[in-house]
């Protein structure tokens, strides 16, 4: 699959523009958009053209790129006046994926190093640095995989998996987080069988992550959100792993809603349930899940999600695009870094310090 | 909106037809359909115009009227004769709710008695049965609300009631099951706020139950399945009243696929869940709910239920119209006779042994 689209990529150098594959459209359509502006990037964000947090930090870092080409004609004081200008109107675009301000920050920090000779350098640096966390991320997701496929190691061949939402190549910039696993399980010869939540209101499991593991071959069954429950009951899923938005430091995990939901189900049928991410969906800032903001978004997209009104116009609605899964619930974070069991504040921290872990 | 609109009516005499209401173009069209024959009655039972345990029962009895119609001219034994083959074609309308069958059964026991002077007599006397069976659905309806207000009394005003599917006047030959005692609740000044689960597939919360709840002026909140946790979790529901689609003897209930979800996690949040549900939704015939057949669906309900398609043409689709919810979630079963508390296979066998506490 990653052959025929790509989730993103830059075109051109320092000067150049964002590629985007508009995931609205899937699996319709495959059409790519251009972003030549930073309010294209901050659109796409908002939108959904481009989510998933990894993909988002990687859309925010080639955003900031975009932001500064203007000003590559002042001076550096300027070119950093701007960037801080960029960062801070980026990091509006969304605000539950911890990712999208760790990628912003890294790109302001790397700009505040001082190391530039000339804002034309500095935009040079900055690409770099956009293209960094974007390389990293696919190696990330390969960790990731293969910490999580160990993990997994002793589910019997044909296994079923549930995951919720689309943490795969989409929403990322390589293979994906939860699916990486997938896809790793795969390669290993364990034929897992996933259950795919479609994912109300905007059907980024029915769409996205349906539609990735048909091109990858993976033997997937699409199910409504609310059969999860059905499915699991009659002995169909071994194991949930879904992705996160953010993690606090007592791994309390946000994720797309309903998640917290499945992983309830998931302890009633006394089935694991683990959250794939990369070390940079962590905010050790946020002491409990309670802290992480939760976005809420349009009644339109619980009301006419499908081309057509499906509840009355007038209808009250409440939509939050995330939901947090208390650390009691998860039985394994699952990093680029190694797994935390059964977290807890002093594992996640624990992780987190160890650089020598890391993958 | 029972002045509005009719969920289902006879017209004319033994000679005469169904009028439904076709649930499938709700909210956005209020259209009225005629079935004159048989046929068109299995039909309208099979693609959900008229959906519902109770209302698929009273337009079951209706069906049977028309069925015989031709067989007036005849004499009474080819009338008993096609009789049983009317009430055997519509039990293949759907599998699952009882009271399908229970209606059918109450008709071809009334014309086994052998009342009946001629087949047009025999004719009169079904339609009369049809009208009795639709008659006390309005009256059970009534008494589920007074006993279910009964037992949420103490519920402090303003009270969030979550409900899922459809449980209302539209599935219903009277004011509803579940909604029935939302609306007493709201007669008696509690001010009920009830979270409607939009219930994927069909939408039958979205499209049915809040545009039910609307017209009668109760406060509600539209929100999708997979958000159900989330607002439990913030304290918002005090109760989950659902409907069922039949009831084992030991209390076990087939209701909405998704409903199972619903009661283990009102179970985690400590909310008790009930069901609301006549005395015909029993089957005392099955010991369990893993008996009761559980009917699937077409996969274009998932795939592309809208007026578009929301994922890929070849996927694998699970759907499920239904799933079971052990006695054991389940706080009360509020029927027409009373409520049974905790309910067990005793509790059940002395509510439907007591005749005398009918309502």
């Amino acid at each position: 699959m990653t052959q025929r689209v790509t989730t993103l990529r830059w075109q051109g150098d320092f000067d150049g523009h964002l590629v985007l594959l508009d995931q609205t459209l899937l699996p319709g359509e495959l059409r790519e958009i251009e972003c030549r502006t930073v309010e294209q990037v901050w659109q796409a964000i908002r939108r959904l053209s481009v989510r998933g947090a990894p993909a988002i930090g990687c859309a925010a870092a080639y955003g900031v790129c975009i932001g500064v080409q203007a000003a590559v004609e002042s001076d550096i004081e300027e070119m950093r006046h701007r960037i801080v200008e960029v960062c801070e109107y980026l990091a509006t675009s969304r605000p539950t994926a911890i990712n999208l301000f760790w990628a912003l920050e890294r790109m302001g920090a790397t700009a505040q190093r001082g190391e530039a000779s000339d804002p034309r350098n500095l935009a040079d640096i900055l690409l770099a640095e956009a293209r960094a966390i974007h390389d990293e991320d696919r190696e990330t997701c390969d960790a990731i995989g293969r910490h999580g496929a160990d993990l997994l190691a002793d589910l019997p061949s044909g296994s079923g998996i549930l995951t919720h939402c689309n943490a795969g190549a989409l929403a990322t910039g390589g293979d994906g987080t939860a699916l990486s696993v997938v896809f790793e399980l795969a390669r290993r010869g364990k034929r897992p069988h996933v259950w795919v939540d479609e994912t109300r209101p905007l059907l980024q499991g029915a769409r996205l992550t349906a539609w990735e593991l048909i091109e990858r071959d993976v033997d997937c069954t699409l199910i409504c959100d609310n059969m999860a429950g059905a499915v699991m009951r009659k002995g169909k899923v071994q194991a949930v792993v879904t992705g996160a938005d953010r993690i606090a430091a007592n791994g309390d995990a946000a994720n797309k809603i309903g998640t917290y939901g499945v992983a309830v189900l998931a302890q009633a049928h006394g089935i694991p349930f683990y959250i794939a991410a990369p070390a940079s969906t962590f905010d050790l800032a946020l002491a409990t899940g309670d802290e992480i903001p939760i976005e809420e978004r349009s009644a339109e997209e619980v009301t006419r999600g499908f081309g057509m009104a499906t509840s009355p116009a007038e209808v009250k609605v409440f939509n939050p695009a995330f939901d947090v899964t208390p650390a009691k619930l998860i039985a394994g974070l699952i990093t680029d870094r190694g797994i935390v069991t059964r977290p807890d504040t002093a594992g996640v921290a624990t992780l987190l310090r160890d650089d020598i872990g890391s993958d």
